[in-house]
C-alpha cells in the first residue's frame, strides 16, 4: 500500500463511546416512550458517537456520485450500451438525472465526478475530473486495473472528502453511474464478504434469465481468472472492482478520517463501503446504509455484513438516489434529539 | 345514518382511471430504467389519478392530530395513566411533542384537535375544539358511545378536511394521541377486518405479557358485550371504537369527497381508514399508509387490507409522526414525475 494510502488508513479511529449514556439519558428523557421513535433514536445516537458530541447539529450536505466504465461490458452482461454512462453523466451535469431533482428536494449540494469514463466524444465542463483511466480492462480476461490505479482513485476519493470537511459539509452521500457495475460489485460481494457469487448477482438495470445467467459465469470467470490478485482488499478493488466504487471507497476512508458520517446509497455503493470497511473495521462506525435496493444480492449483503438499511423504497437505480432519501430521516433523527420536550420539562406523568 | 353524513358518502367517488396510461408512458419515458424508482413511481401515479391529473402539483399540507379519552383505559390496558393525554396535547400546543419537531421538519402546518379529551383541569387555548363528548365510556361494558355521537365526530372531521381543501392544502395527514387508544383499534380490526382479537392485539407504548394478556381478554369482553352494536362500520365505531378514531375516520372521508390525498399515520390511524373504506370503498383510492408500526396487529392489517406502507422506520408513537416522515416521499415523487429529463430530451440511447 502506497504511503499517503496508509497515513489515511493510520487517521480513521472507532468512534468514542465516552456519551452514549448521557446520550441514552436525553433520548428516554424526551416525551414519548422509550424506543417508540425506532431507528430515528438509533439514528440520533449513532450520529452523536460519529460526531462525538451530545449536542449534535445538522448542517451542508452534499451528494458524490462518481461515473466511470467497466471494460466487462464488453460481455454483454448489462441491459445497457456502454455509452449510456456518458450520457447520463451528461444528463446529471444538466440537472435532468433522478438525482439532480432528489439532491434538490432534499436540499443536498451534488458533485458528479469523473473517475473514468469512457468518453467517445469530447469531455464536457463541469465533472470534477479526476479520471484514472477510460475504463477498467475487461476483468473476465485479467485484472481490471492495476493497484497503484486502485490507489490513485482512492486517493482521489478521499480528497473530495476532505475538501468537504474543510468547506463545512456535515453530512455526505455516495452514488455512481456505470453501465455494467452491478458485476464488479457482486464479484467484490463474492470474493470479501465472502459468500457464492450466486447470491449477489442479480439483475442490474433489468437483464433477463439468459443474461443473468451468462452474467454469474462471467463473474465466476472473473474471480478465477484474477485468483492470484485477491489476497487483499485492495487487490480485489483493482483486480475485479471499478473506478468509482474505489472513489467512493476512497471518500468513505477520507470522510471516516475526519469523522464525517457518510450516507451509503445501494448496491454498488455498498461493494465500495465494504471494502473500506475490510481495509480498516473502524469505518464501519462512520456509516448510515441508505436503503435495500431491489437488486436481490444487497439482502445477502446487509444480512452477512450485519448491517441494517434506513428505507425500502423499491429503488434500483443506484446515482445516489437512495441516499438522498435517507438524508432528511437523519436530519429528522438530529431534530427530535435537539427539539423535543423532555417529560421534566413538559410535566408529563411517566408510566 | 344521518342525512348530512349519507350526502357525504354519496359525494365519495372511485378515482378515473381515464390518465393511467399518459401517466405511467410518461414515467416510463423519464431518463432511468422502467420502475426503477419503485415506490416513487407508484406514488406519483397514484397521486395523479387521485388529483385527476396527469400535471400534478406539490402544495401546502397540514396534518391533523386528533385528541381523546377512553373509558375503557380504566380497565388498566395501557401503560401509562389517562391524564397523560390532556398533558400530551398541551405539550403538542406548546410544540414539544414530536409530531410538532417532524411536521416542522418537514413543512407541515400541524392542527390539534379536541374530539374528546377528558380534562381533568381547565381546558387551554389553542386547540381546535370539536370535543363531542369528555372521553368515551368503557366499552368493555357497553357502548363506547353512541351513533349520534359517532356522527357528530365524523362530521367534524370531515368539517376540518373540507375547510382545508377551501384553503389551498393539497395534502392531509392524519395523526392521534389517546391513552389506551390501541385497544379500542384492535377491537375494530377484529370486528371489520375480520381477524382474531389475538392477531392485532399488541403491547400499545409497551405493557408487560400480563396486561397484554388481560388487554386481549378485555377486548373480546368488549366486542362480546357490544355483539349486538357491530352490524354496520358506523355501529362498530360507536360501539367499539374512540372520539379521535372517528375523527380520523372523518378527516378521510371528508378528504376523499373532495380528491385530497390523504397521509394514513400508524396502528391507530389505519383503524379510522379502514372504518371509513368499510362505509364506502372508493375512499381505499385517496389514501397513502404511510409507515409499518411496531404494534404487532399492523402487519396483520397490511396483509388483509391488502395495502403496503411507504416507511418502515420502526415507529410505535403515534401523533402523525410516522404521516410526517412519508410525507417528502410523496413530494419526491411529484419532483421526479415533473422534473427529470426524458429519453428523448436528453439523448440517451435506450436499452
Amino acid at each position: 500500500m502506497n504511503q499517503q494510502l496508509q497515513h489515511l488508513m493510520n487517521c480513521i479511529q472507532s468512534v468514542d463511546q465516552t456519551i452514549r449514556p448521557s446520550v441514552e439519558d436525553h433520548l428516554n428523557d424526551l416525551t414519548k416512550p422509550p424506543g417508540s421513535l425506532g431507528k430515528l433514536e438509533q439514528i440520533a445516537m449513532r450520529y452523536c458517537l460519529m460526531t462525538g458530541t451530545d449536542r449534535p447539529r445538522t448542517g451542508k450536505k452534499k451528494i458524490f456520485t462518481f461515473g466511470a466504465d467497466h471494460g466487462v461490458a464488453d460481455e454483454g452482461v448489462s441491459a445497457f450500451p456502454k455509452v449510456v454512462t456518458q450520457q447520463m453523466v451528461m444528463n446529471m451535469l444538466s440537472g435532468g438525472a433522478a438525482i439532480n431533482v432528489l439532491a434538490r428536494h432534499v436540499g443536498a449540494d451534488l458533485a458528479v465526478v469523473d473517475m473514468g469514463v469512457d468518453w467517445p466524444v469530447e469531455r464536457r465542463a463541469g465533472l470534477i475530473d479526476c479520471s484514472v483511466r477510460s475504463g477498467t480492462a475487461n476483468m473476465a480476461t485479467g485484472p481490471a486495473m492495476e493497484v497503484a490505479e486502485a490507489e490513485k482513485a482512492l486517493l482521489a476519493g478521499a480528497e473530495l472528502a476532505d475538501k468537504a470537511a474543510n468547506e463545512g459539509y456535515t453530512l455526505l452521500g455516495t452514488g455512481e453511474m456505470g453501465i455494467a457495475n452491478t458485476t464488479p460489485s457482486a464479484a467484490l460481494f463474492a470474493s470479501l464478504l465472502p459468500c457464492p457469487v450466486e447470491e449477489v448477482t442479480g439483475r442490474g438495470t433489468g437483464v433477463d434469465d439468459t443474461v443473468l445467467k451468462h452474467k454469474i459465469d462471467i463473474i465466476k470467470k472473473s474471480l478465477e481468472v484474477n485468483r492470484e490478485c485477491l489476497q487483499t482488499p485492495l487487490d480485489a478493488l483493482a483486480a475485479v472492482g471499478g473506478l468509482e466504487i474505489a472513489g467512493i471507497c476512497g471518500l468513505i476512508l477520507g470522510a471516516a478520517a475526519r469523522k464525517i458520517p457518510v450516507v451509503v446509497d445501494g448496491f454498488i455503493s455498498s461493494a465500495g463501503a465494504m471494502v473500506a470497511c475490510r481495509m480498516n473495521p473502524a469505518v464501519k462506525d462512520y456509516l448510515f446504509f441508505s436503503h435495500l435496493s431491489q437488486e436481490v444480492g444487497h439482502q445477502t449483503f446487509f444480512k452477512l455484513f450485519d448491517v441494517q438499511p434506513i428505507l425500502d423504497l423499491e429503488f434500483r437505480l443506484g446515482e445516489g438516489t437512495g441516499a438522498a432519501m435517507a438524508m432528511p430521516v437523519i436530519e429528522a433523527a438530529i431534530h427530535i434529539y435537539n427539539e423535543m420536550a423532555t417529560f421534566s420539562s413538559a410535566g408529563i406523568s411517566g408510566s
